[in-house]
C-alpha cells in the first residue's frame, strides 16, 4: 500500500562493474551490474547516505513507486520518504538489489556473457559477505565513502552486520532489526525443505527451466507456503484466519481448499511463483544458512564484532519466532561484551517476522528518533 | 528401540465387519477390517481394558515386537509392557489399526471390492469421529463394553476425547497427551503444504499412483519434512544438531546437504516414503484438521464435553510448539467449567511435540502413578 508523503515515481538505475569479483565460494564473476534506486540528494559533504538492505524476496525498490508501473509501491514504503522515519528531506537513501538477484542485478536469469544462454544453475552461490563486497564497489561509485547508517531486516539486518565487520570505517550506524547472527538448526530445516520442493519439481529441470521454457512453479509455490507461515505469528494467523471456513456450509471432504488459511497461502505461493526467480531462491536461503560471523573468530560472536566501529540499533519483536528476540539479544550481549554504542529494543508486536516491514508506532518512532540522532551527527537535520 | 521388559513377540489379529459404516462425509463404507494388537489378559469381568490410539503415522503395533519381523518394535514400547506404566500384567491393552490408514485396517491401499484395485484416490475422507465409531464396533467384537481407559497422544489425544463424548458410558478415564481440543491456522497451514506437496508430486497421479505402478516418494518426503520440524523443539534441534556441518572442511556451494540437520531431516524423509501411503497421508491430515468438538457445540469447549463422564488426565509438555500447553489448558478449563473430573500436568520436557512418544522420568512417573489408581478402581492392581 502506497503510504502518505510516499517519494511518488522512482526510476531505478544500474552499475556496471567489468572487474571480476572473487566470491566467498571461491569461484569469481567476471563482471555483474547493480540495479539500485536513490531516494533523497547526497549532500556536497557526502555524509547523509543511508543504505538499506533487502531480505529474501524484496528489491532495490525500497520506496516510493516504480517509473514503469505507478502500482508497484516499494516495499517500505511506510519507513522511506520525505517525513517519514528514514526522511529522504534529509538523508541519500540507497537501495539496491543484491548481486544474484532476480530484480536487475546480475543472477541466474541474466544472460552468461560465455554462453549467450541464461546462468540458470550455472550462477555462484553468492553470500552476505559477496553482497556487502558489491554494494561497497556500488557506493565508491555513488562517491560515499561512509555511509552515514547501514539497515536491514531480517536478512538484511545480516549485511548491515557484515558492513560493520568488514568495512568498519565506513558505517557509522549500523540498524539490524529482526535479524540473527546465524540461522538455527529449525531455520536451516525449514529453508531445507523449501529448497527440496523446488529441487523435486520435474519443471525445474536441474536450474536450466529456461532453456525449457518451464517455470517450477510449484516448486516456488510450496517453499513460499512455507516461508509464509513462518513469517506470521501463530496468534496473528489465529486472530487473522482462525478456523473459518472458505465455504460457509461447512467441510468439503476433499483436497480442495476447507478453510481460509489454506486459501491465503495458496495465493501467496501462486503469486511469488509469478515473480520470483527458482535459481535466486535457492541461492538466497543458502546464503541465509551460510551467514555466520562468528563461526570466522572461534565460535566467538563478540571476537568476530572486534572490528566493527559502528554505533548499532538492535531491534527485535516480541512474537518473531523466525528470528526471536534472544537472538537479537545474543547480538547485544556480544557488542556489550565488546563495549559497543548500542541501543536495544524488543517491540512488543503482534506480526511475528513481518512485524519489521510493518507501520508500527512504537516501532517507528525509535526508528524516527534514532535517525534524528543520526541527522544531527551528519548534520542534515 | 527395545525397551527392558518388553512384551517380544506378537501377532496381529484382524477383525471383519461386514455392514456398511456411515461416515462423517455422509458417504458410506460398505465393509472394512480393522488390525489391531493386544497385549495381557482381558479379567472375567472384562473391566481392565485400556484402548491406545495412534497418531499421524504409527498403527496398531504399540508395544512388543512384530512376530515376523523381531526388528519392528511397538511406537510406545517404552509405556505399554509388563510392568510398564500401562501394566500387560494387570491390563488388557488394545492397539488398533485407524480406518483409512495403510498398516492393515482397510484403507487407500486396500483393493476396493467393486473395482477389483486399489482404492486409491476413491478412499472417502475419515475423521476423528468415524475413527471412534469403527473402534467401538471392534470393542463390542472383543466384548469390551467399557474402557477403564482410553489414551493417546496428539491426534492420539482427540480420539480419547471423541470417546468420552461420543460413548460417555464407556470411557472410565480418557487420557489426553500432547493433544489440542482443535488445530489452528498454524497447524492447519502446515498440513496444507505438507498436502500441497504430495498432490504435487507428478508420481500421485491424482492418487491412482498404484495403478502406474509409481509412488509419490518426493512429495511424501517433503511432507514428512515439514511435519518432522514441528515435532522437535527449537532448541532440541539446536542441541541434537546446531549448525554443525556434514563435510568439516566447510560448505560445499551447492545444493547437496551442508548440514547435519539437513541430512536428518532428509533420512527421515527417504524412510517415511518408503513406508507410508501418500493417500492415507493426505486423510489423516484433514482428519487433524477437521477435528473439532467445539464447532458442534456453537464453539463452545465446555459444552461440547458435557456429555463426558470419563475423569480425565490431561498431559502437555513445555516445548512443544505443535500443539502448545495453552491448547491442552483450554481442554482443562473446559472441563473444569464442568466440574469434571481432572489431573493437569505440564511436563517439563525439552523434546518438543515428540515428548509424549519418549521416555522421561516426569512423564512416564505421571502416567504410572495415573494407571495405578485405574488399576485399583477396576480391581487390577
Amino acid at each position: 500500500m502506497q503510504t502518505k508523503n510516499s517519494l511518488g515515481p522512482v526510476a531505478e538505475q544500474f552499475a556496471q562493474f567489468d572487474q571480476p569479483l572473487t566470491l566467498s565460494s571461491g569461484q569469481a564473476i567476471e563482471g555483474f551490474k547493480l540495479a539500485y534506486e536513490t531516494y533523497g540528494v547526497l549532500r556536497a559533504d557526502r555524509r547523509n547516505a543511508v543504505l538499506v538492505c533487502h531480505a529474501l524476496n524484496a528489491s532495490h525498490h525500497v520506496a516510493g513507486t516504480r517509473l514503469e508501473d505507478p502500482e508497484d509501491i516499494g516495499w517500505w514504503d511506510n519507513m522511506v520518504g520525505p517525513g517519514k522515519p528514514i526522511d529522504t528531506n534529509r538523508f541519500f537513501v540507497v537501495g539496491v538489489n543484491n548481486l544474484g538477484s532476480c530484480f536487475g542485478s546480475t543472477g541466474p536469469t541474466s544472460i552468461h556473457p560465455k554462453t549467450g544462454k541464461p546462468y540458470g544453475n550455472d550462477f555462484p552461490l553468492v553470500t552476505v559477505e559477496d553482497w556487502v563486497e558489491a554494494q561497497a564497489l556500488l557506493a565508491n561509485r555513488l562517491g560515499i565513502d561512509r555511509f552515514a547508517a547501514v539497515i536491514g531486516g531480517s536478512l538484511g539486518g545480516m549485511q548491515a552486520v557484515e558492513w560493520s565487520i568488514r568495512f568498519p570505517k565506513r558505517v557509522a550506524h549500523a540498524l539490524v532489526i529482526a535479524s540473527t547472527p546465524r540461522l538455527s538448526a529449525q531455520n536451516i530445516a525449514f529453508n531445507e525443505v523449501a529448497r527440496r520442493a523446488i529441487l523435486n519439481d520435474p519443471e525445474f529441470h536441474e536450474g536450466a527451466y529456461a532453456e525449457f521454457q518451464a517455470v517450477p512453479r510449484q516448486g516456488l509455490s510450496v517453499a513460499r507456503m512455507i516461508g509464509h507461515i513462518t513469517y506470521l505469528s501463530d496468534d496473528d494467523m489465529a486472530q487473522k484466519f482462525g478456523r473459518a471456513l472458505r465455504n460457509k456450509q461447512g467441510y468439503g471432504y476433499g483436497f480442495d481448499i476447507d478453510f481460509e488459511i489454506e486459501s491465503y497461502l495458496r495465493y501467496q505461493g501462486e503469486k511469488f511463483s509469478q515473480y520470483f526467480d527458482a535459481n535466486t531462491y535457492l541461492r538466497i536461503t543458502k546464503a541465509l544458512d551460510y551467514f555466520d560471523p562468528a563461526a570466522r573468530a572461534d565460535g566467538d560472536l563478540a571476537k568476530a564484532l572486534v572490528p566493527a566501529e559502528a554505533s548499532f540499533c538492535v531491534i527485535s519483536f516480541t512474537t518473531d519466532w523466525r528470528f526471536p528476540p534472544e537472538r537479537s539479544r545474543e547480538m547485544v550481549s556480544a557488542l556489550m561484551r565488546n563495549n559497543a554504542k548500542l541501543v536495544y529494543s524488543e517491540i512488543d508486536a503482534p506480526h511475528g517476522h513481518d512485524a519489521f516491514l510493518m507501520e508500527d508506532p512504537r516501532y517507528h518512532a525509535l526508528v524516527r528518533s534514532y535517525f534524528d540522532r543520526v541527522a544531527a551527527e551528519v548534520g542534515c537535520a
